[in-house]
């Protein structure tokens, strides 16, 4: 990766996800994995909201370190209080659900591109209030097809798809490793200097 | 949806999921979010290699028979006995890993396209064996972006890169219950007779 290329944040909005519903025991993976995927995925950040799970924020907090670029790392936040903040400094609320706006078939990625703000992305781990369908919290509920499947998959499609791809070319400044990728095997790039 | 609409099937070659290195305890909502994202993202079927978990196999039959669509799940069966069969009748094989040649910079996608055979996509859960990488196993090493994040995250990323889309918008037969898409609020609708 060379650093010099232009990340896709400097040019279009940022979005930063929002995990609501969080269960410390058994959706510590999942988590995990949906913030990795926002961090490798382009986002700028992730949001454990409402709990707190200092296992999670390691293992984040130490991929980032070794495998570079900024992301931010928050938790036990309400999510109320970020929802409302978010407004209020004027960014828009996309809700993640399989019951939203299906993004293969209808206009609303396109709709939320043209808003050109910044966007707090929530991603529910279970069954979410009824409140987040609505107007009051979200400006849109987008569904990545409308079969039951994965939040993780869901939030991936929808970055890979808002970002059109970029955001897999990205730089990560600062990693200490790097991946080169290969037809063949695996082959690690170290970024540290031993002198 | 519309049992009218021709699937993705119908016009290219299938994908089959091949899950490798799955530890019945530890791994079983990350194998069958997998699972689920295969299904719902079109793949033709999923193979939980090297070992049994009726949970999951009961968790994907429910869903199937509740949500509609074709799609079989097998598992116990050797990795090797899979490949080695899927290789004799003409399918080719591509394993997803951090490490492979990247979706977004490279032409891998297309050249994969272009074999236009079957695919037999293998996604490991733990590190894999190096003979994955070999031309013994894989056809193609394939990343999605080289940062560490989530198999269930590339899974869905490759699945709606090759199909373009159209998994999204494919119609799953027989559903006994569908989501009818809306900007707000829930909708099901069910598809059984009662009489």
């Amino acid at each position: 990766m060379e650093n010099s290329k232009s990340s896709p944040q400097s040019s279009v909005p940022k979005i930063v996800v929002l995990r609501w519903g969080h269960r410390p025991q058994r959706d510590v993976r999942l988590t995990t994995h949906v913030a990795l995927t926002a961090r490798a995925l382009c986002a700028s950040g992730f949001i454990l909201s409402d709990t707190l799970d200092t296992h999670i924020q390691e293992t984040i907090t130490k991929i980032t370190q070794s495998w570079g670029g900024k992301f931010y790392f928050e938790m036990g936040t309400s999510w109320k209080k970020v929802v409302r903040e978010w407004r209020i400094s004027g960014g828009v609320v996309v809700h993640l659900t399989a019951y939203g706006e299906n993004i293969q078939t209808s206009d609303i990625l396109n709709r939320i591109k043209k808003t050109n703000k910044d966007l707090l992305l929530i991603v529910g781990a279970q069954k979410v209030p009824g409140e987040f369908y609505s107007s009051e919290v979200s400006d849109f509920n987008i569904s990545i097809g409308n079969q039951p499947h994965s939040e993780c998959s869901a939030l991936a499609i929808f970055l890979d798809r808002y970002f059109e791809g970029k955001e897999l070319d990205r730089p990560f400044k600062k990693a200490k490793i790097e991946i080169v990728p290969k037809e063949r095997g695996k082959q690690i790039k170290s970024n540290i200097d031993f002198f």
